[in-house]
């Protein structure tokens, strides 16, 4: 299997969500040693942002494009390919400003791209939008300053990191349920619900690689 | 009384947003020509994403602070000091990818700042931010592809672009009833729905514009 693993926190050792995705990465590595993992670090190697000519290029017919509209489109070209290859994607991301880093958000605006990983057809109705990817499992790994993000907590309403997340997985063709999530919680308050939380998070990682790791790839993606 | 129009949309002449905020600032003037607008155009000049660094500049005390990172602060300087002065924020975005584009993210996390727009102290319990900034109103102004993204419509659950403004205009200096929105949707299906849409919404913003512009500013602003 190929596993991607998406970085998105500014801070880099110092940051708990890339210390998640490590330990994750481990556990699976010592389960199933000749899987592949691709690193992806958005905060190092930030995606342009969407433009005006992208916008233009990524709605060109493939055979229509101008070279120069080709070169707008390498990293998106790029970024895809790594996504469809991916068995099991881990998005390692702090909640900045309860949402997700500029940096996370102008990766999704580079993968999420029609004909590649959306097909748009009118004649759908109401809902003209499909995956072009499937079979995917998401794996989202957070670190919020704050807490009671998650439901029935009081900021649940504030929480718009996990919720868009999943909104934009199947995208990436991952169903809703094949979307899993550990978080650590209280970064600023520094106490012992912090400590507990970080130890709760990393108590839950071996179980989920057990989980995911038996699991065979699936066969269904593009 | 000073307006800060924050316009996002990769589009230029095309954009339905863009469109509407002229539209908005023109009824403005037409009843206070002697009001100033800034405008600050996050598309067209992308504020730059939040780094290690930035993040060590923004939390030293002011008069720790190195000439490198006073510059590294220097564009969030000049972002809050704008923010600062608005009495009415209009912020004119897109929804893409079910959120806010990259670079509008990006201008949030460049203003939402500790000591410059929030305040943090942990005697305040389990709350321990605090907006700086107070009494100013925000217009949001969107445009979507597809549609039934507000209460109790079919995509409301999907709908990551508006609440999260909302829930981080409070550091913008904006209490909950002091938000207003005026929305096109169906842009993708290009039908007459889209028509409506479209004259809905212009038609929406002279008596905004109305409420607003005769209410008197309010002096609590920091």
């Amino acid at each position: 299997m190929t596993i991607l693993k998406i970085t998105a926190s500014a801070r880099d050792d110092r940051s708990l969500s890339r210390t998640l995705a490590s330990r994750f990465v481990a556990e699976w590595l010592a389960r199933r040693p000749d899987d592949a993992v691709v690193e992806r670090d958005v905060a190092g190697q930030p995606p342009p942002v969407v433009t005006e000519e992208w916008i233009a290029a990524a709605f060109a017919a493939d055979q229509d494009r101008t070279d120069a509209q080709r070169d707008l489109l390498a990293c998106s070209d790029r970024l895809i390919a790594e996504l469809a290859e991916a068995d099991v994607i881990v998005i390692a991301t702090p909640m900045y400003n309860y949402g997700m880093p500029a940096t996370l958000k102008a990766w999704f605006d580079q993968v999420i791209r029609v004909n590649e990983t959306f097909s748009f057809d009118l004649s759908r109705g109401d809902y003209p939008l499909q995956p072009v990817l499937s079979g995917k499992r998401l794996v989202v790994l957070t670190s919020t300053g704050e807490f009671g993000f998650m439901r029935g907590g009081v900021r649940s309403h504030m929480n718009h990191l996990l919720p868009h997340i999943a909104t934009c997985a199947s995208y990436l063709g991952v169903a809703e349920q094949d979307i899993h999530h550990v978080g650590i919680e209280y970064q600023e308050f520094r106490d012992e619900r912090h400590e507990r939380s970080i130890a709760d998070a990393y108590r839950a990682i071996p179980g989920l690689v057990d989980r995911l790791a038996r699991a065979s790839p699936v066969q269904l993606r593009r």
